[in-house]
């Protein structure tokens, strides 16, 4: 273990990239959701981390700024969550630290854990759409951390619209999946490493 | 703007790496606090971002795992908060996705905004002790995200002890100073941008 080691480098699966070079879809939510569930989906296919994605998208245009998959165990980074990912990702292509300048939707496979809901507070994206509810995920057994009461009237608090559940039976067959593929549970403490 | 772009990157500041040839402190949770607190100030100093620090230790040895400071201006990523990222500096650094395997523990200059908090929770670390309270860190301006409350309980609840305020007039000097530099408020949404 080196004793300088201090970045933290976070890299998506090189087949997310190839995605990437297809057109975005249609610029609206069901359309957008649709391929992200599909890129959820293609993450449990190849065995690259959990059952999650996330991709940022402009409002005001058809473009899509960024995705990401979940790459908590591939990256070794318990953070690595598909929509913390997205947003930096999105932020860093912009260049600043916050997406509030370009009006931008996050659409993610799930609804939020505690730290991705606190990561899209502090990310100045203004809507979010998701599949499946938060009850889904942890139904497979993801401990998705401290309940936040009213988080939906919390995010439109900070002027942050909410859509959801959009194709939940669609996001559902992607945990669905995962479970099948015998998936790890990746929790924080060992003793619920088995889901 | 490349539309491939699909690794986050997030480096702390050289001044860091240099920091961390010193040895580590006393492995005692008051020495700790006085190094975590006071490379929080070196951060404000250099203006190199938020006025937080965060470092993981061994619990069973002297060892310091992982150090890191808020860089979310300067990383271009609103995520780059210094207990996220030495958390996942630890984990990179040891291989796997959670630091279950190995005792430690998180310290830090401030109490942990939602996103941190969630970030915990996954970690597998196992005992967090911090100096600001939330409320510190919100009256200089900072939206901490929705509420979570009996968060140490909750922590509590998931095999974490937490342990603070410790230090606190010496942290709250560091916000303090951050306030006297003039050094900017970055919630979200730019219409709070000044704090």
């Amino acid at each position: 273990m080196s004793s300088t080691h201090t970045t933290l480098h976070l890299p998506q699966p090189d087949w997310l990239a190839d995605w990437l070079m297809q057109p975005p879809p249609e610029p609206e939510d069901r359309a957008r959701m649709a391929e992200v569930v599909a890129i959820a989906r293609a993450n449990v296919e190849r065995g690259c981390g959990g059952p999650f994605a996330a991709a940022v998208y402009r409002l005001d245009g058809i473009e899509r700024i960024s995705a990401a998959v979940n790459t908590t165990i591939l990256s070794h980074c318990s953070a690595a969550h598909a929509e913390l990912q997205a947003l930096g990702l999105a932020q860093q292509r912009l260049g600043r630290h916050t997406l509030e300048p370009l009006p931008c939707v996050l659409i993610s496979s799930s609804a939020p854990c505690t730290m991705c809901l606190g990561a899209i507070a502090w990310s100045g994206v203004r809507r979010f759409v998701f599949a499946t509810d938060r009850s889904d995920v942890e139904a497979i057994g993801f401990d998705e951390g401290p309940p936040t009461p009213d988080w939906r009237d919390e995010l439109a608090r900070r002027g942050i619209e909410t859509e959801g559940p959009l194709l939940r039976a669609d996001g559902l067959a992607v945990l669905q999946r995962y479970v099948e593929c015998g998936g790890p549970i990746y929790n924080g403490r060992s003793t619920r490493l088995q889901g």
